[in-house]
């Protein structure tokens, strides 16, 4: 949960006089995102999120972020459009913080995800993968395998209060992935890089849209996949679920094959998503600030999918049933 | 802000099927409230807000809660009103708690309320205090002057932790309360107990309605206006500002005339409407639970207020103007 940052209503009133959103009927601070405030705004003209970005997003992020959910809008993604005011911007400033405003998108996300759920995100992840190759900008992905060292070293001289040996599992797993078998001509483009289940909303079984594209980047799309797998495809007592990560894949291969090096690079490419998110929550867990109003994601979940994803022999292991992809 | 209990989709999917709502489209954990887990519905029939009722409130204390919005309402005061299910039932049970759908009221509360919010706030105090005499349901104000000694007692062994004195202090100003000066014969009635600039909306400069009648009960009419002086007419600097309580006091006196006994015991009253939040506010700034989600307010702003209500030697010091009230 999020709100980091109060708006007081003259303020916001005066914000909203730049645009043509008629008048403020409303505004409550969401507990939705952790890395930004957010207020859900009634106007005279509909429903709207207003997101006021916090430090840890850079400003220099933002155009890419607005500019691709209007991108990705105008390829048939369903997902929230930022609104421009009268000068044609997306960008303001509220209360020091760069602020924009997107359109509120309804629907519910899943707090228990079904293979329905999964094959439904599966589809809409590879028509974001299609409707994004010819969007023109591009953002270094910060949190790929060059990104991981700089986090195990901020982290490792306490993992093992975490769990004893953590920090020794960490450094081997890092060595293999740093070790040259991370994929190099694997087909890239826009990734979302996190598609959890707080950012597909659905209606009744059906996908209504997807949101907060703070983490989307340009960078392998079958890292996308395997991103989802981890974050879709277990069980609240971390089992790994194959009948989801079959619906998943097979609604995924529906709309893009994954070509048969990304189906054998997929145990790795899920190695490297389950220490990405080991890793930043790890730091996050270590670090929480005196006072936080956030509660940080328990690390040790990730240790459970690592040692699974390591287990796994090939494609196959994740439910992939030959003819239904590649 | 709060949310302490998450909901499903299909939990609620379910909960909402015994109400005559529509489809559900959206629902937000909302940062307002302290005591209760509170989210912002769309349905198709319109926005509604979904209250799980926490462990701090008596469940059987909600049918006062909800018959009182219900009763406001039909006395012209615009304040949320509890929708029923097809029983006719206005509270229900999800994840364990007690639970009630209210509709949604548009307005925004001034973090910065000026003399024209407290006047707003003054007439639509008066007119609930009016709308309220013939309510046939009673709750005890468990909060009220036998209320504060077990407070004290439970925060006296640490309170100089807080501020070097402050023990002292409150057992002084605690004898001082209990020797028999409460007043004990003021016109009584239902009082909203609570009525903080975050529980009354505006839309520009004109009130929209009152919200959260979680403190709600039966006591001495005037003591609701000297809340409403601790909540409404000091700046954040803790300085009394004598403009805003004479609009407060003005607008109160001209729906509902504060008689001469009344306005004696103003003093006395905010004496002992300041004492009541600093106790609650110590209680739980000493007890902060590990992992809170809630930041505890400061309690040191009412020791201020208390210190200056203590100097006050008439109503006259309140701003009120000869004939304007009584």
């Amino acid at each position: 949960m999020a709100v980091y940052t109060d708006v007081a209503a003259d303020e916001l009133a005066a914000y909203l006089a730049q645009y043509d959103l008629g008048d403020l009927l409303s505004y409550k601070g969401i507990a939705e995102g952790v890395e930004n405030s957010n207020f859900l705004l009634h106007t005279s003209k509909g429903s709207f999120i207003l997101t006021l970005y916090e430090k840890r997003v850079a400003k220099g992020d933002l155009p890419f972020f607005l500019g691709l959910m209007t991108h990705l809008a105008e390829h048939g993604i369903i997902c929230p459009q930022p609104v421009k005011n009268r000068r044609g911007e997306a960008l303001g400033e509220l209360v020091g913080r760069p602020t924009a405003i997107i359109t509120f998108l309804e629907g519910v996300w899943p707090r228990k995800p079904n293979a329905t759920h999964c094959a439904g995100v599966g589809g809409a992840l590879a028509k974001m993968h299609l409707a994004g190759r010819d969007f023109a900008m591009s953002r270094e992905n910060a949190l790929s395998v060059a990104g991981w060292r700089p986090l195990f070293d901020a982290a490792a001289s306490r993992a093992d209060e975490v769990q004893p040996g953590l920090r020794d599992f960490l450094a081997a797993e890092l060595d293999h992935l740093e070790s040259g078998v991370w994929p190099t001509n694997l087909p890239d483009g826009v990734i979302h890089a996190d598609l959890f289940p707080d950012n597909a909303f659905f209606l009744g079984d059906k996908l209504s849209g997807i949101i907060d594209f703070t983490f989307a980047c340009h960078d392998i799309l079958a890292y996308d996949v395997a991103i989802c797998l981890n974050a879709w495809c277990f069980e609240a007592d971390h089992s790994f679920n194959v009948t989801k990560a079959r619906a998943f894949l097979s609604a995924y291969g529906k709309e893009r094959k994954l070509s048969e090096a990304e189906q054998d690079a997929l145990p790795l490419l899920a190695r490297g998503a389950a220490i990405r998110f080991l890793l930043t929550r790890l730091v996050d867990w270590l670090n929480v600030p005196p006072g936080a109003l956030v509660r940080p994601k328990d690390p040790l979940e990730y240790v459970r999918k690592l040692r699974f994803h390591q287990s796994v022999r090939s494609v196959r292991d994740y439910g992939l049933a030959a003819g239904l992809v590649a």
